[in-house]
């Protein structure tokens, strides 16, 4: 959770919302670690999440990520979250919970459903104070540069 | 949707699923047409709607797809339905239901928490028959040569 955390500082850096993640695979190697690119590539789905996820399976050459486990740093959005169970994850692990876009224990709740196909085991909380607090001061900045902005 | 289905049959010819998305600007110019990539991308969400909204939204030049329709065969999964919501897609119209693994009119009915910050317009059913028998078809011709395999 420490590199997802520093993916999403390195994030909030280049002006993206700061969330990071990482694939780890069995034996606990990384195979995979992304921030948010939303802006930088003008994509609202370029998620730390599908980032990590889409290169971690390119370098395993495979299709599919079983026995990996996903670490980032906030819950992810539904969009994520049914990546997530499409690349196959075994286990999800994240930081802050999400209750205005989260998908996993919120809004649809991806995987609680039974046409949910493949259901990572899910640990949330994890470092949650650090992965909030650099939101919180992302979106304080992004306020007071708006609001000098309108003076 | 004419042009959906030929791009979904272009995908069963490649040996993907047979789904295929347009998306279409205010003006009714196609901006964008994907079928599904899966196998040839080794990517699991290469599905025929995330390409054609990350390719119609590179056209324009923007993160958001607003003032747009997306035009795909079958109901759109979980993740293709967020993917809808945050490229801002105005209305969606889809071929056949898919109460196996899809996410706007099954499952987590991803457009229907108060979480889901911008919900399209949604037409399902249409020229369903066409979209349902391709993949009838495919999935039947799939089933044939594994059986042959197994002799």
């Amino acid at each position: 959770m420490q590199q997802a955390l520093a993916e999403a500082e390195a994030a909030a850096r280049r002006g993206e919302v700061p969330v990071g993640a990482v694939v780890v695979d069995a034996g606990g190697s990384v195979l995979a670690a992304a921030g948010n690119e939303v802006e930088a590539r003008g994509d609202p789905t370029a998620h730390a999440e599908i980032l990590a996820l889409r290169a971690a399976a390119q370098r395993r050459g495979g299709k599919f990520l079983q026995g990996c486990r996903l670490f980032v740093t906030l819950e992810p959005c539904p969009l994520c979250a049914a990546a997530i169970s499409l690349f196959r994850i075994d286990r999800l692990v994240f930081g802050a919970y999400d209750p205005k876009s989260g998908g996993v224990e919120h809004g649809p709740r991806v995987f609680s459903h039974p046409t949910c196909h493949y259901r990572p085991e899910v640990v949330g909380g994890v470092d949650q104070t650090a992965a909030a607090e650099l939101l919180r001061h992302f979106f304080s900045q992004k306020r007071d540069s708006a609001n000098s902005a309108g003076r």
